[in-house]
């Protein structure tokens, strides 16, 4: 029974396998068998090689990494964070490092380059061959989260005027070191793009097809400075492989690969998750970053948002003696700023990923506006009908508030109905209204929405106990 | 010049292009050019056909629907929304929904059975080969959002004692209908598997190499239980383009592919955005969800938390005379409790999405508390400096509020101290309880913290102010 046999039938777990796997790794290590150690790690995938190498720790590791080959080498550095390259850097020999740098993928490579400090950038670069050097110094003159900082320049390039075998003569001779042969890119003699074809097509076509009649002509492609969420999207719609990248002239430049994207939409949503919490986005895993760090993230709309809140207390102060005059009245308000912010809060939420994902468009806002007003009629009115009920028997009649009356239930409850569609129609056109003016509609979420509705809410509060109490 | 390459050139711009190429099948249609028509849609990508026809409206879709070729219509059908597969089912014969059914990838027909209303699925399960019927039985069994559940059929397996020639052979033979053919699943004769082959590794090796010595045994594989969320994670992990399922026993059943792990993604990033804002997920599109469904979704939450909101109440009203004897203190109450709620966000808001991205683990609480306490103590102290120096400067000097002296001023900023500590400890250790307890760290999110930190807050401040107003 062989090794993989027995792994395969012991457990049919990947985690415990997977666990297994490196208690096998560390034992090895512990009894210093680094011939052991160096064949189990080549065989293994270089992801996991790289989380085996980081949790080892700070000194045996750089020493255990010099073990790997050549290539394993590469790929198990592009699965490093930026604290594990940067400690590998400093421990290896200049010659060592620019091998790793030329078996780096283009894109890979700059995505170090981009979290590097300045002198060890400085190194590496060094260290590159001056066509390495070119490029990364290319790719990194890009917007950052464009399709160019994140392309690589690894594919295969096909001609159409080659035939099916040619093409696979190509493929065998080049295609080891590209980041995809899957889909191969069809481009004439200026570089441009002229059509793409997948190994799928290739292998199911004769042997003297020629690419030009087998070539896909509606390319779904990319410009150099789109946004990486755009591209992102064009993955997602058309189930994609690879996307190629061209230039203002339509010449082809790179390629960007689907492993990349799953990558750039959890950046994106974490960018967003931040932003709609009234954080800083940080690129930086949150167990990677400092509290320093997290402090400078957080405290700037911390800060702009409590002294938004003046506004509020401004309101408050002005009303007080009015308030004063019933003192049932105060109890209510946290109340009824929590519900018109977590009305609002819905209502940017869903707009906002709605707005991303592409099924609410600018030109929907009065659409938009229209439903969320249905909706917070809706729920305002079951709110209102709630609290009345509970007003009157809880507080009134079983806690025994001499403060509620049936008018002072019908001035909270009829706030809460306006309130809620105050919240909802704001808390759904703010975002709108940021993409049309090309700001980012996460800003406008939970955080910005609530301080807005609490004032409004306020305002809302009093001129209806006004009408409804006379005072 | 050929029209590709006219297109190509004009403008390089996708988004242009595309629109072009929409308006042009509008004429085509208007002008009732039907076989113009089949002919553009049939060269176009299928994703840009079904959402051509989806805009086109109700009356002339089903016939536009039915020019395409069989093969081109189940890819077309597959990228509808369910409004839109139902529409065209209910106007399609019996025989031309047979074959949709048999030319869709497993994966898709269990998706759209499952948005289908009962009596729809009934004629499309008898219209189905008895095949296809069990298949899709076996697979919609399966737990929703499992690796079962996204899994698909249709892929190509191989032997370990073929050779690469025979290898190819079987791919050219079987490959037209698979959804991929670059990952090829060795299995053995009981179906176990025991390795996977890529189609770069057989192009690169030679024609009589045999497939047990280019296998790579080190499969990363999934359970048909196992929740789609850490599905995606692999793939994200391992840069994967498909992922084996198999069952208890280690036998393959069913492949995912990166296509459906970027819906997947979406998927999931939308549910955790709706929980976090107090909704109830839903697996549809906001401009398809009606009032009445928003409705539905967004009231328990809401009618929750207002009713949660009582206990702030009740402090505020036993606390009443006291907050009497100092009218500007409760001035300050909306505030602080902003202040709190949107510091506990910030926190949970980090730890949530870093438990889902498994940056942190449940058993980092003690860590996770540790930092977001020294995080919270910096952001309490800036935004007591400047509250306080605001009150005095502002409030009392510039405003004339004769209510703020130094110590209201302390109060407050001392409160905002012991506020913001509490809403970062607490917003960053409820979701790492919720993930021990199995229960998803998004819902206690924003609206839930914010509750909490409200009744919180308001004793804080009142205790303060026990402790430095002496009343």
């Amino acid at each position: 029974m062989s090794e993989s046999e027995e792994i395969m039938n012991s457990e049919f777990d990947f985690e415990s396998i997977h666990d297994k796997r490196t208690d096998e790794l560390t034992s090895l290590l512990d009894s210093r068998d680094m011939k052991g150690l160096k064949r189990r790690m080549e065989e293994m995938n270089e992801f996991d090689v790289a989380e085996f190498l980081t949790e080892i720790g700070d000194k045996r590791m750089p020493m255990v990494f010099r073990l790997l080959s050549k290539e394993t080498a590469a790929e198990v550095f592009a699965n490093f964070e930026a604290p594990e390259q940067e400690q590998i850097i400093n421990s290896i020999t200049d010659s060592e490092l620019g091998n790793i740098i030329e078996e780096l993928y283009v894109d890979d490579a700059v995505d170090m380059m981009e979290e590097l400090p300045a002198n060890v950038v400085k190194r590496v670069m060094r260290t590159a061959t001056p066509e390495t050097r070119n490029l990364i110094n290319q790719y990194l003159r890009f917007p950052e989260n464009s399709a160019g900082s994140i392309m690589t320049s690894e594919f295969v390039d096909l001609k159409k005027y080659m035939s099916v075998k040619e093409s696979f003569a190509r493929i065998r001779r080049i295609g080891e070191d590209k980041e995809t042969i899957y889909v191969c890119f069809v481009i004439s003699a200026d570089r441009k793009l002229e059509g793409i074809v997948t190994v799928k097509d290739l292998l199911l076509a004769d042997d003297d097809v020629i690419i030009e009649d087998l070539m896909d002509r509606d390319v779904i492609f990319a410009s150099t400075t789109e946004d990486q969420e755009s591209v992102s999207e064009k993955f997602s719609d058309y189930d994609l492989m690879a996307l190629p990248v061209v230039d203002r002239e339509g010449r082809l430049v790179g390629i960007v690969t689907v492993d990349d994207i799953i990558d750039v939409m959890e950046q994106e949503t974490t960018e967003d998750f931040e932003k709609m919490a009234g954080m800083m986005p940080s690129d930086k895993p949150y167990s990677r970053t400092s509290a320093f760090e997290m402090w400078k993230n957080r405290i700037p709309w911390l800060m702009f948002l409590m002294l938004s809140a003046t506004f509020t207390s401004m309101i408050l102060t002005s009303f007080e003696d009015m308030l004063a005059v019933l003192p049932g009245l105060v109890a209510f308000i946290p109340m009824l700023m929590g519900t018109g912010g977590n009305s609002g809060a819905q209502a940017s939420t869903a707009v906002i990923r709605s707005l991303s994902l592409g099924d609410v468009e600018p030109g929907d806002a009065l659409r938009v506006m229209w439903k969320e007003g249905r909706v917070a009629f809706l729920c305002g009115l079951s709110l209102a009908v709630v609290n009345f009920a509970k007003m009157i028997f809880v507080d009134g009649m079983a806690l025994h508030n001499g403060n509620i009356t049936v008018a002072v239930a019908a001035t909270v409850s009829l706030s809460i109905v306006f309130i809620v569609i105050f919240a909802k129609v704001v808390g759904s056109s703010l975002p709108i209204l940021a993409e049309k003016l090309g700001v980012d509609p996460a800003v406008m979420a939970n955080p910005l929405i609530s301080t807005v509705t609490d004032a409004v809410s306020l305002l809302i509060y009093i001129y209806m106990a006004k009408i409804i109490l006379h005072i």
